[in-house]
């Protein structure tokens, strides 16, 4: 996992993440639970985000979470005292040189991580080699290519794209979540089910514009504004037009779309 | 409602309408129903598709549906007759030009029409017009800006394209769904709910992959191959490149998405 983390480790970054996990907790964790005494390798799990939830929803379940960036694991270790868990244990480790046996897991957790990798169907492999036979790997991403929204506004999709761009030449894919399904098929997983959890926002869904569309998305893309006008790829003014007609469709006759994909598959028995 | 209807009123269309209506019927429809004795306006109900549906799930309600085209109207009431249906009557009207006294209807239910007309704005508010104080509005409508697919194609992408362009030059907007929201709220109505309803095809669920993203989506792309060509806005090998591609994303390995939009509303007691 050498690749650069396109998003950066700032303290707006991982407000951003807070507040995403925060609007999105229901739409993509809700169906989401392990069994009493089940290990769980969650991999990748940055500044804790997802982490909390996932210990919070399972209590009987142990997990083990793990990330390349130390200085995440010891945010995500701090949000996850402050949570008062005591079922998670935090580990730096890079997913390609895992510290763990074979199939020394009943469940792997996987979620905004793939998108960040050269060679996601890799990483796919290495994991379903921590699991136990029957057990299931569970991988959650987005995709920017779903993002559509009114106003249209080609700046806003120019600005987009910036972040697309910068992703792909940093080794990953920001398309990835479209490709879900037949990444968990070629990695060998079994009963491959992958389902679309759509994020809509309108004017009477003011905790989504307010979370999502601004909070998250608009915030994401922002966050790129210095790398992608240092690439060359955008100017301030475009940049920041695009950023303008974003904000511009949280407004009360805006509308946001944008869709994440959950797959989960088990290991043959 | 004058506008051309820009995907024709072919044999190869109408089937394409009911394959359609066929693999969507849960999606869009399982939501809705009339209680008995109430009096339902379909306003453009083309040759039936949606009619058949409907009426089946209210049996107790009335329905009036309605189209521009004499010969759809025909058609529809052939396939309500040839269902056994007693609670549809069938009448040539145009929307802008009702025979209907203003609150004729407890409800008003328009399916894949707004797309097709120059004002959707002033269509909704004839139809408000319509309605008893109380009553509700429903509409669904597609947005072609939402469909994205792997493997992702710039000649698939160009292809949709064309369907969009020649819709816009015909007076209608084929990206209407994600403007649901704002058109029913600038309508005057109120209690507006807009729910997307996405549609994911692998080859997991291949009633999808065949009934939605072969016979209904790149079908649909296909019936304007000869518009597209005439109008000068594609060539015959970019076009069928972009066809293929289409038909590449059912494959094994394939993933379709697209979305529909259906709002609800109410006109104030």
């Amino acid at each position: 996992m050498s690749e650069a983390y396109v998003h950066g480790y700032h303290a707006r970054e991982n407000q951003r993440l807070k507040d995403q996990a925060g609007t999105l907790v229901e739409l993509l964790h809700a169906d989401t639970s392990y069994p009493p005494g089940s290990l769980v390798l969650e991999a990748g799990c940055g500044v804790g985000s997802q982490t909390v939830t996932l210990a919070q929803r399972s209590p009987a379940a142990q997990f083990t979470s793990i990330d390349v960036s130390a200085d995440s694991v010891a945010q995500a270790k701090r949000a996850s005292d402050a949570a008062g868990l005591t079922n998670v244990r935090f580990q730096r480790a890079d997913i390609f040189a895992l510290p763990f046996a074979p199939e020394s897991f009943d469940h792997v957790f996987v979620c905004f991580v793939l998108e960040h990798l050269s060679h996601p169907s890799d990483a796919l492999g290495v994991l379903k080699n921590m699991l136990k036979p029957g057990g299931s790997m569970t991988v959650i991403e987005g995709d920017h290519g779903s993002a559509y929204f009114h106003p249209d506004s080609s700046a806003a999709r120019n600005a987009i794209q910036c972040l697309i761009e910068l992703q792909r030449w940093a080794g990953g894919n920001a398309l990835i979540g479209r490709q879900l399904y037949p990444l968990m098929v070629d990695a060998g997983l079994d009963t491959v089910r992958v389902s679309p959890r759509m994020v809509y926002a309108d004017s009477s869904r003011p905790g989504m514009v307010d979370g999502f569309t601004r909070k998250t998305f608009t915030a994401m893309i922002e966050g790129v504004r210095e790398s992608a006008i240092e690439a060359g790829i955008t100017g301030p003014e475009d940049f920041d037009r695009g950023i303008r007609d974003l904000h511009r469709t949280a407004e009360a006759d805006g509308v946001f779309c944008y869709t994440f994909f959950k797959g989960v598959g088990t290991k043959r028995p």
